[in-house]
């Protein structure tokens, strides 16, 4: 089917194709009837604005990248939602890229993004990534805040938890609850925040003048299933432990219908405590605490970082902690 | 940072730019060795191919734009990650889309893949999409294929699982069983699915000779939450139901959930059934008995759908139903 002209357009309207041309741009010049009447002409029309080829003049699309690890999280699914929002409020789209943990992948979509012109890309950078790779696209990539993890010794502005109070807080709180084998399910020394929160759990430890067992470590990918299989290995250690910090909610969530079918009841024999604050974990059996992150609030500020940052590249890089918040239900109960 | 040209990595290498623009094009009329020194010339160089403009030109861009409502539905990430792995396979770059089911969106979304000459969109229908939404982006949008969802009354290539098939198995079960107050939670009469799901219920029902109550289809937007908060309405009707059939896997996972607060035994005092078969239904308490899809089997038809209308946009357009299988676990059982 042949696509009309930009001149054909402005003809059948009695337009010149400057004034058209305004209008698609929303110029103030052009009055509000006029652009009304231009856009209902393009719509009607089907024609499609060659934003490709504008974006190549003037290097700005109104395009976003976000590049995930795991779409299916529901918690990076709350991060996007009040990302999204704010993205529209300034008339941008966005773009998501599925890396499943792939570096690979995560420096195809980044170059594919800048191929494109995008404005910005907002990461949750794969496992494994490194300085090396981020310095590699900065040569072509747009402005890249970081979310979730950050790239340790690498300058770039990020956005994260505060993943030391997090683990601080609720080793602290089970500790108080008298139980003294506590494990740390989930997540790899590979990613950022498992270092911070390692770091604050010895920190309660150290303050209770007990001995944290580095055995009671369960590293894996923050993922459900593999939560769910780590409760067999849990249980299978010599003296097990009576409690676990999840790292995330997904990988927590796996964790307690794994005990669970072990026989384990949450909240009576076995304590349990997640890591963010989605919806689900208040909709599970029995409800989960929660050192809970205003996942919201992480989304708005890694957006007004990125725009940010591009009013501004040379602005020295930000790393901003975002705080946790413990809150409790019955899934915690006292070690007998 | 100034980026190279072409010519000045031409020169840098001592070739043509003729032959070092056929080398990114990966043309077999340059040798292996001369490909591999080119692609490594522009990798450390940070030069951009700029796939806009080359775009433009030959109106392919090895990039296919899929369209979901909701990026956190685990099934969908299973369909996602069969699609990527063909697509990957023809050398394209998946983008997404999360239209959180706002038909608006899904507009947009669909019209700047359409700027960017996108080789083809794979579209989960938002709740409430029209013929006429379809008809509308027809004028501009490159080939889309239909998954989960089709359009009713509009002639688009569509790949839905068989859910006449799975609502009349999953309610035959249960007949069988000796249930007759048999609840089907989620989705809405706006879904295509949702309809032929009812079909199945009603065709197993007349088939035993019993009547089907209206009174217990419990419609709601298919999500954890929903199914969670449709357990008390569910409990509180008149001669409240046995057993209930869900929507998809999540609803079901959220009634059960809520069920269980409610101090329902699952597999014992009610039963339950999900449909598609990700694997937190396995990885759940108990593990839930589920009309299952294929889901990996669905993302491989989409793609070979979207390849064949790519390469002939003019040939006839299919609709493709992925059979269910009835998966049962002790989420059943019979009616006392």
């Amino acid at each position: 089917m042949q696509k009309p002209t930009l001149s054909q357009i402005a003809k059948q309207l009695g337009l010149s194709t400057a004034t058209v041309s305004l209008a698609m741009k929303e110029n103030s010049r052009i009055s509000d009837q006029t652009r009304a009447r231009v856009k209902e002409a393009l719509r009607e029309s089907g024609y499609v604005y060659q934003r490709s080829a504008a974006g190549l003049r003037k290097s700005k699309t109104d395009t976003v990248g976000i590049v995930l690890n795991n779409v299916s999280d529901p918690s990076f699914s709350e991060i996007l939602g009040a990302i999204e929002g704010e993205l529209a409020k300034v008339g941008k789209t966005v773009f998501l890229c599925n890396t499943d943990e792939k570096v690979e992948r995560q420096s195809e979509f980044i170059r594919k993004m800048s191929e494109y012109n995008a404005d910005g890309i907002v990461l949750v950078p794969a496992i494994g990534t490194q300085a090396t790779d981020l310095e590699e696209m900065k040569k072509f990539s747009p402005p890249i805040v970081c979310v979730s993890r950050e790239i340790s010794g690498y300058p770039i502005d990020s956005v994260v938890a505060d993943e030391t109070l997090a683990g601080y807080t609720a080793a602290k709180h089970l500790l108080n609850l008298g139980h003294r084998r506590i494990a740390a399910v989930g997540g790899t020394v590979n990613i950022s925040p498992f270092n911070r929160r390692m770091k604050g759990i010895r920190q309660a430890f150290d303050e209770a003048g007990q001995e944290f067992d580095r055995a009671l470590v369960f590293e894996c990918r923050p993922v459900r299933a593999q939560g769910y299989e780590a409760a067999a290995r849990i249980l299978d250690v010599e003296d097990p432990p009576t409690a676990a910090i999840g790292y995330n909610a997904i990988v927590t969530l796996g964790l307690k219908a794994g005990l669970q079918r072990l026989g384990k009841k949450i909240g009576e024999d076995f304590s349990l405590i997640a890591n963010e604050g989605i919806d689900e974990l208040q909709h599970t059996n029995p409800p989960l605490s929660t050192t809970s992150i205003d996942l919201q609030e992480m989304g708005r500020v890694v957006i007004q970082h990125l725009l940010s940052r591009i009013s501004d590249p040379t602005a020295p890089t930000k790393l901003t902690l975002v705080p946790t918040e413990l809150i409790l239900t019955d899934s915690v109960s006292s070690h007998r």
